[in-house]
């Protein structure tokens, strides 16, 4: 009998099973055989997936299902983050942005959620044969450019080429690593009724840009995506409220799916305001024209942020002088009632509930 | 001015600059406008495309074309190696393994060629709409099983899904790292005219168990992928060699790429020995059979090391006790001539060189 091999789960091991035991009673069951768009979309399919076959087979205290990116302890005691996404975005080009700036703050953001500081970014492309070398140099230069705003250096990458139709065009995969301050700890579990939710920006403006640049929708309007890096913006925040209790960035699935998982990973409610959710005008209007509800649509330039009641003022101020956090409003509040349930405060005094994002009425936007 | 902003290279970029420039004469060029499968096989076209697409735009001390990974040194002093590979593999399945087991020894092999001991992974999908669900299961549980094996833990991932048509299947990136532990330095810079090439074990089963495996050849042959972690034989032979100077795994572009990486970076000979190179007979006769030169041939389960001389000996015995490198042997030596050059001597007294691999004689077998 070693260390590595023994006959039953540890002490350790029976309270993560235990932890995703609860989890999963909130979350939605796999019922398919096979793949659907819905399944990349980041809502219900997504978490179900993601359940069934990652979370089941790769069982381990950094649970994925848990956070967008996982927390390393080194034998130092050095924590870092760790993250990963991959960038399947089409078109690869659209105001504001392209899949090269993506890349980078997908992940630069997701270090930044973990309460990291994000240093070090690997690139690896899956390239179409026949994919024009010319294009290729501009989404690289986009993506050293994201990566010099960010702070962060592109450190190691690789690259596959497959045949003409086994893949479209491109696509990219980040990974990060940052290292995360001594004193800093976010984590679902510090969460508590009565705190604040903060959002930074503008919602929805990263996937109706997408959406209208692909130009089959016979919509004009001047939507430009969000992709920014937000770990500056971060910084400023947990100085101003270091009481900040959890991060995450409302990309696929949009607020109303970070919301649930907020509201599912804590057993807590989440009421938000709809008078206070901030959208621009062009965005909303997009959206009610294509009957989408812009709680599910990404953003990939802003974050949510649970605070301190009592820091919440000085989270604003601080956040609002920042240049990506002009933005920056009160949009809810932690409650008791409704247990693991987002609810929202509609204009007419009214309250419904806010499921997490079902199918996929926007695929491929990131 | 700001630390970040400044008017020209400093004194440490003027080094790598120098560097790179350097290591850049002695590689091939980027010449083609359009991406060919070529530029995915780890050979010269593969070089090309590096330098001058990635290299170019990410300058930076911890470049890609100097190493399968990247050395971070945290602000404790730590230092860790990150990695990533994307998989795109056809068939998925294979004798000897799966694209699964593919994606995690990749990873955990390359942050052990960096001296690392690989810990974490990361792993994204993108999935092709329609893949079964039952087949992504027993994909994601050979990773499951690739991993405890190999004593990481998959820590974090990510799941895009695009349109039928627009992916091949599954594709699978992985990202990793490793803590390297303070003593150890690996590095081309140390080796020295003299110094023995020590290979863990035989020559091209993975590439050729992947091309039979696809039935269009029309030869039965019985061979096995080598897919193994080998991080574990790394530390076999470290402990027996501690002065060993470089490893890396000869994957895409096999042996005879890897040799002429390490001559380039170096500006040393690599001479080779025809009668000393490892080969199962089976392997041999297929390659043979298909006029493919086995130097070219990935293996995924074996590397290269540059031993000092005098711990040869001791570095043999020790790898031969391991269940994975019960063949390593010498199959070369390191020469101040021809500079930067690899040369076979063969079985008949006879001296050839080896150039990079040039086309793509095997697509998508990793």
């Amino acid at each position: 009998m070693t260390s590595v091999h023994h006959s039953g789960p540890t002490f350790a091991e029976n309270e993560v099973i235990e932890r995703i035991e609860a989890f999963r009673r909130r979350r939605p069951r796999l019922r398919d055989e096979i793949v659907t768009l819905a399944h990349g979309a980041g809502g219900k399919a997504s978490a179900a997936l993601v359940d069934a076959v990652f979370v089941e087979a790769f069982r381990n205290e950094q649970l994925e299902a848990l956070g967008d990116g996982a927390v390393l302890t080194l034998p130092s005691g050095d924590r870092l983050a760790f993250s990963t996404d991959s960038f399947v975005v089409q078109p690869l080009r659209f105001p504001g942005g392209s899949i090269g700036h993506l890349a980078v703050h997908g992940t630069v953001n997701d270090l930044a959620m973990a309460g990291a500081r994000p240093s070090w970014i690997s690139a690896a492309f899956v390239l179409e044969e026949g994919f024009p070398v010319a294009e290729l140099r501009s989404i690289v230069a986009d993506m050293a450019q994201a990566a010099e705003t960010a702070g962060v250096q592109i450190v190691t990458g690789d690259t596959k080429v497959v045949a003409k139709g086994a893949a479209d065009g491109l696509f990219i995969t980040t990974a990060g690593v940052g290292v995360i301050p001594g004193e800093r700890q976010l984590s679902a579990a510090a969460v508590r009724p009565g705190d604040r939710v903060v959002m930074s920006g503008s919602m929805g403006d990263h996937g109706m840009a997408v959406m209208l640049a692909r130009g089959d929708l016979a919509i004009e309007a001047d939507i430009a995506s969000d992709t920014a890096a937000v770990s500056d913006l971060v910084e400023t925040l947990l100085a101003a409220a270091p009481s900040t209790r959890w991060l995450r960035d409302p990309t696929r699935g949009g607020v109303g799916t970070v919301c649930n998982e907020l509201a599912q990973t804590t057993g807590l409610g989440v009421v938000l305001d709809e008078q206070r959710l901030p959208i621009r005008p062009t965005v909303n209007g997009a959206c009610e024209l294509l009957g989408i509800d812009p709680l599910y649509v990404a953003n990939e330039g802003k974050f949510l942020a649970v605070v301190a009641p009592e820091e919440t003022e000085a989270a604003l101020l601080a956040m609002r002088t920042h240049p990506l956090g002009g933005e920056a409003a009160v949009i809810g509040e932690i409650t008791e009632e409704p247990a693991a349930t987002v609810a929202l405060r509609t204009g007419f005094g009214g309250t419904r509930i806010v499921d997490m994002l079902v199918g996929d009425p926007l695929p491929r936007i990131c």
